[in-house]
């Protein structure tokens, strides 16, 4: 059994940006040489998101949008007497959860035609991370 | 090590619609031979779901207005600039989250007594897939 | 290849409440002596999810009241008619989602410096369980 791990370093512009990740996760399961098994892809971190949804720049802005409504930034959270200001950043990573697990199989990420992964940053201008580790064989 | 991967497809005739798949990722599970390990049941599109949780018709009609209030279907989502009408199926597939993991100890899946596998489908009327990928011993 | 399976039981004295159990995961991690793998964190009931956020009490707090606006507790769910009283429960289950897979490298959880591991119970007072099971070498 084979394992192979790389972390993805971001460091967004902006405070909320949608970092399209697909190739680089491909490359890490192409690197690893393993052909059949599954690869995770989890933010180290509890400000960000990872999912697998559409690579198309109207949605983005859809979900965008959708997520501040659900999960608003706002002054008024516990959270924040800590000094912190990113309570929003934290509910919105809830939503849409921090890790996906990808199949592989025949050495490529077994997905549909519309399937994309996407790291999402709800806390940005400085530097993250996530974890991709492929396990098969 | 062993891997077994099928493919589950569905035609549902309502546009939402939610299936119970326990038996069909059991049945996945006792071919491939498997007794510890574990298995992915992952949707391959993006406007689907995959979930654990109750086979109780209340319940399952509760679930799906209550998706509805939350990401409801409407005609001013940027994504449908493309021609498209679906962004809320991409939302509600967001909510749900489009894959489980489900642990398989002595070749069963591992549950709670209450625990079952639903497919959601969010934009149905039209053949979909969902990955089921076994991974053990 | 090994695996380790262990059962996390909890009786909560609060029908919701967040109970942190980065370091029972880390244990069984340990006894399993796998050092490169995955741990699956799986809630067996469809009452209660799995996460992985911040323990800093504040944001549990927020994090709580935010999940009670979402999917309220209220008597018209039609899940009622069984005579159950948890419908919110379940709701609030699929936001945070029921399980979390944490890579382990090097024998440890393969974490950020402030991922936390957290059972979240949303209909306790009685008892209720988690899967943990290990795969690796």
């Amino acid at each position: 059994m084979k394992f192979h791990t790389e972390y993805l370093w971001f460091t967004t512009k902006k405070r909320r940006d949608y970092v399209l990740i697909t190739d680089d996760v491909q490359a890490a399961v192409t690197k690893s040489g393993i052909r059949e098994g599954m690869v995770l892809v989890s933010a180290m971190h509890i400000t960000a998101g990872v999912y697998v949804n559409d690579a198309e720049s109207g949605l983005i802005q859809d979900i965008d949008k959708w997520l501040e409504q659900l999960a608003p930034a706002r002054p008024d959270y516990l959270h924040h007497r800590t000094g912190e200001d990113n309570a929003d950043a934290h509910l919105k990573s809830m939503i849409v959860h921090h890790q996906v697990i990808c199949p592989v199989t025949d050495g490529r990420l077994d997905f549909g035609p519309w399937q994309q992964i996407y790291y999402a940053e709800f806390d940005g201008q400085r530097k993250k991370r996530v974890i991709v580790k492929v396990m098969g064989e």
